[in-house]
């Protein structure tokens, strides 16, 4: 097989917050749209959204507008995540996949007018996927839970403002694991990461939760 | 141009820290390894080491095997860094470009048998170089400049064991400027990231500095 033969496609994996659906589960969750494969290889079983790449349209382009025309969503920014590219990784010859993600908000999702075949499934509870993309969904998962440390994911989950219990609600979907208040609590006071805003929550006349913002704006800082 | 022409290529950025031949200036620098285009288009512009991706070869066994072939240097890691595909960014046809990363000790250098044409050059004083490469450099440098808050980025650079100002020393080349001695001792001693040896600086008889080593051994953590 020549340097010819390689074909180039785009996938994305989207994370979203949904505490819905769980039924009786206090953690909200990171769920993730999968849409079902129309062609072989791997006909109809769930995949990332995505395709080949056009010559002509940029990466990221092409990525937001497969994302688009399967799921309904728009997110603003899609950042890039990884190439996957093994030998083997597809049956049907030699395919490179520049994948990009992307954290979206509770809204953004509603929003959104899917396909008719997206499907939501939990980030850790996934189907057998078609290629390699549970390799790449676990990889994506990784790769947020080491952000969480020290970046500012919460900003694209929750909006520019949130309360001490949202922020750590996500960083509790993100690491899969239930965090103690408390200890959450003095931790963020000590953080030169969030500053009050000043505020406090609409809507919660008794003792409403002060609210707080990221010092600086910026959702995914390394470009990693 | 449709899908089939798109073509896939694989390009290496290696930083290493070199005091010699900065003449007097104190300060150590990064440094990066360039080979002379052979072929039209960019004819004898410098280049980063890469090739073409073969079709039956692993993306990062195709980096380090043209990284080797021109430079003589074979990192123990390299790390996929970002994939470079702008429509326009190649003269002669859609080009994707998978780039990958290195940062080398001092020593793996002096054991490289380079290539006849390799030649090294100050990371931030670049010649025009061919395609997109000045851009990819400097994202790179920006990834490194990030990196250095968080990262291990003196392990790879220094070994398993370095003194403070070695690790300050580091630390200057990445971010370009010098460091306050006092003020960076401060701000190593209330870290949680490196822990002292025990051990002192072999060879030097009068108040030999001591030896620290980070507190796990991980020198690119976030695969970004």
């Amino acid at each position: 097989m020549d340097q010819e033969s390689i074909r180039v496609a785009v996938s994305t994996v989207i994370f979203a917050l949904r505490t819905e659906g769980t039924e009786g589960k206090e953690l909200p969750s990171l769920w993730t749209p999968f849409v079902p494969r129309l062609h072989e290889p791997h006909l109809n079983q769930w995949a990332l959204p995505g395709g080949w790449l056009p010559g002509e349209e940029q990466l990221e382009e092409a990525a937001a507008r497969t994302l688009g025309e399967t799921t309904g969503l728009h997110p603003s920014y899609l950042e890039q995540l990884y190439t996957f590219g093994r030998v083997d990784r597809s049956p049907t010859g030699r395919v490179i996949s520049v994948v990009y993600w992307a954290l979206v908000r509770g809204d953004e999702v509603a929003e959104a007018a899917p396909g008719e075949n997206v499907r939501w499934f939990p980030a850790d509870e996934l189907p057998e996927l078609a290629f390699d993309h549970n390799e790449i969904v676990r990889y994506a998962l990784q790769r947020l839970r080491t952000k969480v440390e020290y970046a500012h994911i919460a900003h694209s989950f929750l909006g520019e403002t949130f309360t001490l219990a949202q922020l750590r609600s996500v960083h509790e979907a993100v690491l899969g694991q239930k965090l103690d208040a408390a200890n959450f609590r003095r931790s963020m006071a000590t953080s030169t990461e969030i500053v009050e805003t000043g505020e406090v929550l609409a809507g919660t006349p008794h003792r409403p939760p002060k609210l707080y913002r990221y010092r600086q704006s910026n959702p995914l800082p390394d470009h990693s």
